[in-house]
C-alpha cells in the first residue's frame, strides 16, 4: 500500500469516528437547517429519543460543534446555534443526501 | 418543517444506514483503490479483524456493492471487484477524506 492510501485512510476514519453513530449527522442537518430549540431539533428527527438528542447536544457542545445559549426570560429560553465547524459538514451531508435520493430511485425501480 | 426536509433527512439517513458500522466505508475505499484480494484488503484496513473483513464482505456481495470471483487454480485464488454502484460512494468518501484531513489540521493547531 503506498503512503497516501495510508494517510487517505486516517483521514476517512477520522471523520467516521467523528460523525459515529446514527444521529450526529442528523442533527448537525437540523441546526443547519435553522432549528434552534431542543424541541424543534427533536420534532424534525423522527424516531430520536429525549435522552438520545440531550447526550448528542452535550456532547456536541463540548466538541464545539454548537454554541448553547440559555436567556433569562420566563419561561427559560435554550437556544443551539451551530458553529461554522459544524457547517464545514455540509458537503459531506449534501453528498450522502444526493445518495440516498438516488439510491431510492434503485430501490424503487427494482421494487 | 418543511416538506422538503423530511425528504433530505429521509435521503440523509438511507445513506447513513446504508454505510453504517465503522468498516463499510474503508472496504469501500479499499476495493476503489484498487485491492482485490482478501489479504491485500485486510492489510490496507490495520486494526480490522479477519472475522469481520468477512462478514462485511458477504453483506457488500449481497447489496450488490462488489462480485466475488472465484478462479479454479492451485492455490484457488478469490477476488473481490468493486461494482459501478459501489464507486457512486465515490463523492461521499471524498469529502469525507478532506474533512479528516482539514479536521487533523484544526486538532494539531490546537495541541
Amino acid at each position: 500500500m503506498e503512503r497516501n492510501q495510508t494517510e487517505e485512510l486516517m483521514a476517512l476514519q477520522d471523520t467516521l469516528y467523528f460523525i459515529g453513530g446514527k444521529w450526529r449527522v442528523p442533527i448537525i442537518n437540523s441546526l443547519c437547517n435553522g432549528n434552534r430549540r431542543f424541541r424543534e431539533i427533536e420534532r424534525s428527527i423522527p424516531g430520536i429519543t429525549t435522552r438520545m438528542l440531550s447526550k448528542e447536544l452535550k456532547e456536541m457542545e463540548m466538541n464545539k460543534l454548537l454554541v448553547r445559549t440559555v436567556y433569562d426570560e420566563t419561561p427559560v429560553l435554550v437556544t443551539y446555534e451551530p458553529t461554522p465547524y459544524c457547517r464545514t459538514f455540509g458537503n459531506i451531508i449534501q453528498e450522502m443526501i444526493n445518495w440516498g435520493r438516488a439510491h431510492r430511485k434503485v430501490v424503487l425501480r427494482h421494487a
